[in-house]
């Protein structure tokens, strides 16, 4: 038996619509034409979305449902992160089979629920439709006091180049998620990083707030590919030294494949960030757990170089994730 | 030579990126992890977002893609109208295959730059990514004076029931392309009713601004799907009368056939409205030339019945678009 629009737009009405944690600005949430929101005084609202589709971003055999409906949302929230924001609410657009409507919806939107509810992000609204594909796209939208949003483009000659965390983890988890038949590999640490990314909201909140950050974003595509966007937005250049780089604990990697993964390979979720000289002292060695850990310096020079340990450099280029290079 | 996706970034940025109509408060648009947005003291915002899939709502061969710029943002406008609002800014997800970055996408953007013009509302950010399919997602973000917004659960028995324009056209105009070989048909008013919606953005700013309509909503998936939501959001059930409906002009098409567009047929985006009996003298017989028909009344009896010039009563079941009941 088919499932009615109507039917679906209720089940995850029921599920996910009304929170504890929804904002109190949040007039209407699902079921009108449109969702109500009245942001806080003083502050600017923080706008993304993201793609999250079935061959190119996951695989229905490969990926938990329950991952698919974490990680759809977990990667938009990093936008609002990256830019110091928090965020408040989000649309949810899904178009999946009518097979799909049962078990992997129930699965899905459990694993959505228990990122909306970490990430404090309620629903608000969205669109379903039919399609043989499973297609998902999510809206956020978070809040930054006026005025204090980082950007990308905010990096100056001589800062510190920062990273949170460790690089290389979801790319190496994927390879691992791929290798593997059955779905054993589902409790190791990698693979985890790759199925339930934590974005780095409270760490962007806290950069932003105390104004230690000049330019920061979020390392989705890969090191290399966002590094050099930085420096694009910034016009600024960089080296990147590579050795005391934080890379990903891979049994019998070795080390050139570590930093192949750490330097190109996306999904990782960090925050890549400049700090001027003079705040240096204020950034303590982790946050919260998550080690932040210095990796460079910006210069006028506009060009970007890896500096290996005996001080020679390679230009960087960009080795990260490119749909329309794929394939 | 494959596109790569900064380039089409770039491409959408400079065609849709900067316009003299962006709102001051759109501080930052594209190019950075998100974009950022200050609303108008004493207003809400209106949130909204709509699929426009290839194969789901629109063909390749069939629709030129000027129309499917316009219409992927006009519809998404109509639901902003639907609540009294008026749109800002909007967010774009945009797969499409290498092979569709030319002239496609030149036209496209096209369609999508007068639509962004005529609505007044600006492109703010984005996710592009590559695809065989053509997939298209709309989020619109409006604004709307704090506490005017209509909601579709509003309704009171014997609120008068009103229509704007003429219902049914759209659909008629989607049997002429489907039926016609070449693109002669464009000119066509009723296909191009189909092919350029144009929603009603001002009369639905009109009737929240002065409190006339209790319920609104606009209508996409047909008057028989659309008329059963609202009744079923305000609780009351409605009476429509078939004598005085605003049947569409097609020719050679018998009076059965067109009430059934009218009653069933999706796309049209008009807004149906209900508006207190005290306050029927207010409502002129047209808005800036889109005729407002009063088509029944609200009941405090749940059930909806068409009734016939002789009096005689049919319940209306819904017939409108349900993509998980089609194929």
């Amino acid at each position: 038996m088919k499932m009615r629009e109507n039917d679906l737009i209720d089940k995850i009405g029921r599920l996910l619509g009304r929170q504890p944690y929804a904002p109190r600005d949040l007039r209407l949430g699902m079921g009108d034409d449109a969702a109500l929101f009245q942001p806080r005084r003083g502050h600017e609202l923080v706008l993304t979305c993201d793609w999250f589709l079935e061959g190119t971003h996951f695989l229905r055999d490969k990926h938990p449902a329950d991952s698919v409906g974490w990680k759809c949302l977990a990667r938009a929230v990093s936008d609002i992160a990256a830019m110091g924001g928090v965020p408040r609410c989000f649309l949810l657009s899904l178009a999946l089979p009518g097979s799909h409507t049962g078990r992997w919806l129930d699965e899905f939107l459990g694993g959505l629920l228990r990122a909306s509810r970490k990430f404090q992000c309620v629903l608000a609204g969205g669109d379903t439709t039919s399609r043989k594909e499973i297609l998902i796209q999510v809206t956020v939208v978070g809040e930054v006091r006026s005025g204090r949003a980082v950007l990308r483009s905010g990096a100056r000659p001589n800062d510190i180049l920062y990273v949170s965390g460790r690089l290389g983890e979801a790319d190496s988890g994927l390879r691992l998620l791929r290798r593997s038949q059955a779905k054993v590999a589902l409790q190791n640490p990698l693979v985890r990083k790759h199925l339930y990314p934590e974005p780095r909201v409270a760490l962007g909140e806290w950069l932003a707030r105390k104004r230690l950050a000049t330019a920061m974003l979020d390392i989705s595509d890969g090191l290399s590919s966002d590094l050099l966007r930085l420096c694009a937005a910034s016009q600024v250049g960089a080296r990147v030294g590579l050795a005391g780089f934080p890379l990903p604990p891979v049994p019998n990697a070795t080390r050139s494949r570590s930093l192949q993964a750490a330097l190109h390979g996306g999904d990782d979720y960090e925050l890549l960030f400049t700090v001027p000289l003079h705040k240096f002292k204020f950034l303590p060695a982790s946050f919260q757990g998550v080690p932040l850990t210095e990796i460079g310096r910006m210069t006028a020079e506009r060009d970007v170089f890896l500096v290996e340990p005996n001080g020679r450099r390679i230009p960087l280029l960009p080795g990260g994730w490119d749909p329309f290079q794929e394939g």
